[in-house]
C-alpha cells in the first residue's frame, strides 16, 4: 500500500514560523516510511498583506483546496489593524472550506501547571460550531464617528448548521468512556437563537439514548469550568461562546502553550486545518522562546483526522512524557522539538 | 435633617425570600436613627406569572418607579421556559429603568475560598453595559421546527450607550488608587461593534489622561482572570461579555454567595436596582442553606449609591469580618444575616 500526505503549511506571523517548523519536525519523525509527505508552504500573513494588500484570494483557495490538509501557526501582527487578518484570512478560510467543527480538547496532563488549586483532573474537548454564530461578519454602522453612531453584529444560526455540529459532539461523546456532552449557550437571554439550540440538541438527542446530557448557560459554564472542571467530558457550543470558554479551557489545562485545535470539515470536502489555540505573540517571536507542544498536538489531530491513529497517539504520548518530565531548565523552541522529534521516532 | 428611604423590595423566586430577608435585617441595624425607612414588596417572579401570566406590567413600572431604589433576590424558576421571567421580568426592568451601568465588584476577601491556586490579591470591578448589545431581544426565527429553521440574534450598539458607560468607567478608575482601565471586547471578529467600542474608548480616553488603559480581547480576558487576576482594575465591557466574565469573575473571588451587583441608572432618573449575582437556586430553597451575603453586599452598593457611604462601608466591613472568621462550621441564612446585623450595628 503506499500513503501519501499532500499538506499545505502557513507558518504566518510571529512565533508561528517557529512552533511550524517544530511541528513538521516531530510529524517527519511520526510518519512511517511508506508514507510520502509532500507539503507546500504559503506565506499568508502580516508581509504578504503589507507587500500586496491580499489576505486571502480565491486563487489561494483554489491552491489550498488540492491538499489533504493545512497546517497554521498564527496568524496577526500589530501592525496591521485589528480584525483585518482575523476576517480576511482565519474566518474567511474556515468559512470558505466550511470547517465547522472546531475540535478544542482541553486535558490537563500530568506536571503540567494549573492555575487552579489542587490539581484537578481535566480531560474534556470543545466541540465549537465554526461557519455561523456571531462570526459571520453580518452587521455594519452608521454615522461613525458621530455622537449618532450606530453599530450592529448579527448571528446568524441555522438548523442545518446547528444539527450537523451538535451531531458530530453526540457522536464523541458516545465514543468516550463517560459518554456526557454538555450543551453551553444563553438560552434564557438569547431566546431565538439559544431555543434553537437547544430544540435541536434535544432532538437529536433521542438517537444517542446513552449519551448522558446537561444544559448549561455559558456564565455559569465558566464557573465551572474554574470549580468543577472534572465535570466536563464534551461541551458543544456556538462559535462564540465556544471562542471565550476555549481560551478559559486552555488557561487551566496548561496554558496556551499546549492548546491544540482543528477545524474540521468532516465529510472531507475540503481540506482541514489544524492550528495551535495561541495566537502569533510577536512580543516573543524570533527568540526561541516559544513552546511549540500546541503545535506538535495539534499535528496529532491532524493525523488522526487522517486517519493515522497509531502516529497521533505517539506524539501525543511523547508531547505527555516531555512535559512530566520537565524541571524547569529553559529550553528553546528547537531543542524541545528535537526531543519530542526523538521521542516519536525512538 | 430628616431624611428617608423608600425601598421597593422583591424577593422574588427560591433562596430570593430568605437571601433579601437577611438584606433587610442588616439594612435596618445600619441605617442611622433618623433615617426613615419605608419598604413595600412586591411580588413578581414564578408564583405571579403562574396565577396571572405577567410579568412585569406598565403599572408595576409605574408603581416601582416612586421609590428611590429597589432590592430584588432573585427571579428564576424551573417551572416557568427558560427565558420569560428573563426577559420579562429582569431585563424589562433593567431596560425600562435604564439601569445602563451594571456594576459587579470582585474582592477577594480575606479567608475566602477561592479555586485559584495562590490565594491571588483580587481586587477589581466590572462596569458591564446593562441596555444595549445583544441583550435588546432583537431577532427571530422562521422556520422553526423544520431543517430549514433560521435564528438571529442582533447586538445592537450606539454611540449614545457606549459612550456614556465607557466615561462611567473612566470615573471610577480616575477614583481609585491604581486608575487603571481595560476595555474587554472581541474587536478582531465582531468589527462593526468591536471598533465602535474602542474607537470611543480612546476618545473618551482622552479626558482622562492618568487613567491608564488596556484593550483585552473577552476570550484573552478569561485567561488573564485566571492566571493574573491581580492585574485588573476596571474593567468596562458589553453586556454579553459582562454578563459572561462577571460569573467568572465571581467564582474566582469567593464565589457567587458573596457576589454582588447593582443596576444603576446615573442620573436618578429612575430607581436603580440592587441584586446578588447569584439565581434563586431552587435546588436549596427554603432550606436555610443561601449564603446572604452576596445580598447584603448589594445592599451596601444600595446605601452607596443613595449617598450613605459610611454605612455601606460598615456593611462591607462586617462581612468582610464575619468571611474573615467562619471555621467552617454551618449557620443558617438565618443565622449569617443575625451575625452580620449584630456587627453593622455594634
Ligand atoms: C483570532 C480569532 C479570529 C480567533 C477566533 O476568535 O476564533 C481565535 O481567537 C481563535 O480562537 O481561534
Ligand atoms: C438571568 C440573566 C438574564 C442575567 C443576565 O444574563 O444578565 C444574569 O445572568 C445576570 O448576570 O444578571
Amino acid at each position: 500500500m503506499s500513503r501519501s500526505i499532500n499538506l499545505a503549511v502557513i507558518p504566518g506571523d510571529g512565533i508561528g514560523q517557529e512552533v511550524v517548523a517544530q511541528g513538521l519536525k516531530v510529524l517527519n519523525a511520526a510518519l512511517p516510511q511508506d508514507v510520502k509527505l509532500e507539503t507546500k508552504e504559503y506565506d499568508f500573513g502580516a508581509k504578504r498583506y503589507h507587500a500586496t494588500g491580499e489576505t486571502l484570494t480565491d486563487a489561494d483557495l483554489d491552491a489550498l483546496k488540492q491538499h489533504d490538509a493545512i497546517l497554521l501557526g498564527a496568524i496577526g501582527d500589530p501592525s496591521v489593524p485589528s480584525g483585518v487578518l482575523e476576517r480576511g484570512f482565519l474566518l474567511k478560510l474556515r468559512f470558505a472550506f466550511d470547517h465547522h467543527v472546531n475540535l478544542r480538547p482541553s486535558k490537563l496532563l500530568p506536571g503540567v501547571g494549573t492555575p487552579l488549586a489542587g490539581q484537578p483532573e481535566i480531560d474534556f474537548v470543545v466541540v465549537r460550531e465554526g461557519t455561523e454564530g456571531p462570526y459571520t461578519g453580518n452587521g455594519g454602522t452608521i454615522r461613525k464617528g458621530t455622537p449618532h453612531a450606530v453599530a450592529t453584529e448579527v448571528s446568524l444560526n441555522t438548523a442545518f448548521g446547528i444539527e450537523r455540529v451538535v451531531r458530530d459532539a453526540y457522536a464523541r461523546a458516545q465514543a468516550r468512556p463517560r459518554k456526557k456532552l454538555a450543551l453551553v449557550h444563553k438560552n434564557n437571554v438569547l431566546v431565538h437563537a439559544g431555543h434553537l439550540w437547544t430544540d435541536i440538541f434535544n432532538k437529536v438527542g433521542e438517537e444517542f439514548p446513552d449519551v448522558t446530557t446537561e444544559y448549561m448557560h455559558v456564565d455559569a459554564a465558566t464557573i465551572y469550568l474554574v470549580t468543577q472542571p472534572e465535570r466536563f467530558d464534551v461541551i458543544v457550543t456556538d462559535n462564540l461562546f465556544g471562542d471565550i470558554i476555549t481560551d478559559l479551557a486552555a488557561a487551566i489545562s496548561g496554558g496556551i502553550g499546549v492548546a491544540a485545535s482543528g477545524n474540521i470539515n468532516p465529510s472531507g470536502e475540503f481540506p482541514s486545518m489544524f492550528e495551535p489555540v495561541h495566537g502569533s505573540a510577536p512580543d516573543i517571536a524570533g527568540q526561541g522562546k516559544a513552546d511549540p507542544s500546541a503545535t506538535v498536538l495539534s499535528v496529532a489531530l491532524l493525523l488522526r483526522h487522517l486517519g493515522y491513529e497509531a502516529e497521533a497517539a505517539r506524539i501525543e504520548d511523547a508531547v505527555t512524557a516531555d512535559l512530566a518530565e520537565r524541571d524547569g531548565t529553559a529550553r528553546t523552541t528547537n531543542q524541545i522539538g528535537d526531543a519530542l522529534a526523538v521521542r516519536v521516532a525512538g
